[in-house]
């Protein structure tokens, strides 16, 4: 995978539109990469001891639920946020974890633009609904909100 | 960082009570380190690129708000999940980014049981507030739900 992601700064906050939709690249979680990043920030059994989860309620390791939102977040940027002039995350209004992520799952999912509030000289806060999908199912779902920089023009 | 953290299973969910508070302890991010975990799940240029970032809004490079959540999970395991029978999250309520985390920052904080739900045989639905301060000001706050399991005894 390269990591480096080309920044196209072409769109300002005034001129996304509510109903924009973008839709995600793939991506595949392997067991490996669950474990690694689960040590690191979320060490709970079910997802850092294989032999353990295999007795568990899930049958098998799950990954972190903050690396769901990890693997969001780079398929965000990478559909849709590196097209806009972004100057921060605001807040998550809600975020669903349905179904357990499994090692060997590939991902795929989308964003959409529900909102769009000018709400200062400069500044637009943007409102996207997500999904993940895995398998054909649902995995997960988020509301965010988003500063981008407007146009000094609108 | 020893980032194996020892399971110690011992309260289950209709054991915890409404106002329990668990203090964190602390952690300390540094610039490579934001820049790593950004290029990898993050790729916005304010989180990777340290000469534009000084250029840019805030004067310097901020960690990715998705790292923010890997911090406050991390510390909230330590504190508190390893300690009780955790089933697995269900939902991020709000989580609210009140100020950008800079390399070299401190944080710590808090989480405080601010519901419990004892929703079917075996199971509890417990409501967490948390926040994250840096350099004495709060960085990050959350509501989350957490599935504990609950004793049979119950």
């Amino acid at each position: 995978m390269d990591s480096k992601v080309v920044q196209a700064h072409n769109m300002w906050g005034n001129q996304i539109e509510v109903g924009a939709t973008y839709d995600f690249s793939e991506y595949t979680v392997g067991e490996d990469e669950i474990i690694r990043f689960a040590e690191q920030w979320d060490p709970q059994w079910f997802h850092i001891d294989s032999d353990a989860a295999d007795e568990g309620p899930y049958g098998g390791l799950i990954a972190s639920g903050v690396q769901t939102i990890a693997i969001f977040q780079r398929l965000s940027v990478v559909a849709a946020f590196r097209h806009w002039h972004v100057i921060a995350g605001r807040r998550l209004r809600d975020v669903r974890f349905l179904r357990p992520l499994r090692p060997g799952t590939t991902v795929s999912g989308h964003l959409r633009v529900t909102e769009v509030d000018n709400d200062k000289p400069g500044r637009t806060l943007v409102v996207v609904q997500g999904e993940l999908i895995g398998d054909g199912k649902p995995l997960f779902t988020s509301i965010s909100e988003v500063y981008v920089r407007s146009s000094i023009e609108s």
